[in-house]
């Protein structure tokens, strides 16, 4: 295992302090590193609390500051926080205007917001995001996972809450957009966690994994590395083939953490452009590593389908460590 | 070699055109793909035009718009750019108050920039970047490496040319933000250029190359890997006791490709810690992939000494695809 790290068991916490340390302007660190919140908050708003297992630096910290999230609770990697930490920060971010909940789709992370949502007594409501339509069910979950496109949603309910809608109408949007939004992963390399000290997957030098989760879960098949554009097709057919709808769309080309930026644009040209041949338009892009996997190589696709509501709320200020628009 | 290309040859070409649409609010592809331009100009303003071998994304492209470059020339993966790139770019730009030219000391780079400036004719001065203290002269370079620190550079410089500051202010803003920063690298995997097909150096499992240069050149020593307290030790030790001062500064973890952001944040929180100790202050921070070498995993660490005035053009509004602050 190559890592830049001091010993398996602290790297969470001291990766957690430097993060902290370097947006000191943006974000807090709580008590017991339970979890990350906005260092100045909104009474009177909603607040947006998400969390899952740590490893896919920048989602979910990252994302915490003004136009998304509140607060973000960090599990080991590949491991879901505990209810006690999502108790812990909705109650310190509590607004008084109630709490939403946006969850991956996993079964650690279900439970645990679920338990915190109930111990919370107060007002909660949950978004579960399950984008990923390369397999139904998998290792870590029942139904379909949630992936990258959870970013989506944090951005757009988090813009909203911005502008004051209250708990049910975020629960509403958050549910339209994530039930507009598909996504699809492909690896080229496994990851490694830190403490487990060898890769998750084995995969041979001429290999892909298509349709690969976030956690290196299995996939659709494992085939022979293909072109780009092949590549792309395959994940673009798969992701509108289970859209209802076609039209204008975001396209989001996210890295997993080992592939070069390069390739990431080169992915999002050959997406594009078969997109734009089965009758999308492209409205809105990103590219670049938001959903991450350690440092496994490789990408995926998310398109999420937009109109004049989502494009606004999407364009909306945001000021977080890992993305920032318009502010 | 693992990639998501479709030909080793088309590699540039692809990337740049999903890099020109995905940004077309920001930058516009030149033809011929000789040069990344700003949409927008502002007339009368000096234009700052850099470039390199590409591969290094986001650097350069990436810095191109509001608040930081004007133009910016790819060359082929690791391969200077052409005089005829840099001319075209220097005239696509040229505001009618000079260019800047912000080069990282390469002999390739070097010797073409030098070359357009002479077929330019006009006002042309050129800050050359050699933050690197790993080594003296090296593969590809006399004198030291230009590197990470060249972001740097280019950000209060191009803030700088926003307030109208003349060709001659920015040259010696710009020498003297390039000689109070230093930057040093560590590399614990190879990189592959695509047209060669093979890693770049072979390093052992147990091993990382202390001191390596963005390309892959030698450091000052191939060395058993060791924790990221002792790596982040070495590499501020040799940057501290290569500054003349001490005070406040400006500390960038700039991950070279592979490695995962959690692990940057992890080498953050050592460095920062460590450069305290020895009497410096973190008063800006950045984290991430921002000057990488494909997919290779290491980081390097920068320190810039700031003061008032590199303090406030640090913070200006800089709108670019790659960094966005305060607008």
């Amino acid at each position: 295992m190559k890592k830049l790290i001091n010993t398996p068991e602290t790297v969470l916490a001291e990766s957690l302090d430097g993060f902290a340390a370097a947006h000191a302007d943006i974000v807090t660190l709580a008590e017991d590193r339970k979890f990350v919140r906005r260092a100045k908050l909104t009474p009177g708003k909603v607040a947006l609390v998400s969390g899952g297992g740590s490893g896919h630096e920048p989602l979910h910290a990252g994302f915490v500051g003004y136009g998304m999230l509140d607060a973000a609770c960090p599990g080991q990697v590949f491991t879901s926080p505990t209810p006690d930490q999502m108790l812990a920060a909705a109650q310190a971010v509590d607004g008084g205007a109630g709490i939403l909940f946006i969850v991956k789709n996993y079964e650690g992370d279900t439970m645990n917001f679920d338990m915190a949502a109930e111990m919370a007594g107060g007002e909660v409501m949950t978004v579960l995001t399950n984008d990923d339509v390369a397999v139904e069910s998998s290792t870590y979950t029942t139904g379909r996972r949630g992936v990258a496109g959870t970013l989506i949603v944090e951005k757009i309910v988090g813009a909203a809450a911005e502008n004051n809608v209250d708990l049910a109408g975020l629960k509403a949007l958050g549910d339209r957009v994530n039930s507009r939004t598909r996504s699809m992963g492909v690896a080229l390399t496994s990851c490694t966690v830190p403490e487990a000290g060898a890769p998750t997957f084995q995969i041979s030098d001429d290999e892909m994994e298509m349709g690969v989760g976030i956690h290196g879960e299995p996939g659709r098949r494992r085939v022979k590395l293909a072109s780009a554009d092949a590549i792309a097709n395959e994940m673009v057919a798969a992701i509108t083939d289970d859209l209802a709808d076609k039209g204008d769309a975001l396209l989001l080309v996210n890295g997993f953490g080992g592939t070069p930026l390069m390739e990431l644009y080169l992915m999002y040209n050959s997406a594009r452009a078969d997109l734009e041949k089965r009758g999308f338009k492209v409205q809105r892009s990103l590219v670049g590593n938001y959903v991450t996997s350690l440092e496994m190589a490789g990408c995926s696709i998310t398109v999420s389908l937009m109109d004049e509501e989502t494009l606004g709320l999407w364009d909306a200020p945001v000021h977080t460590p890992a993305f920032r628009m318009n502010m």
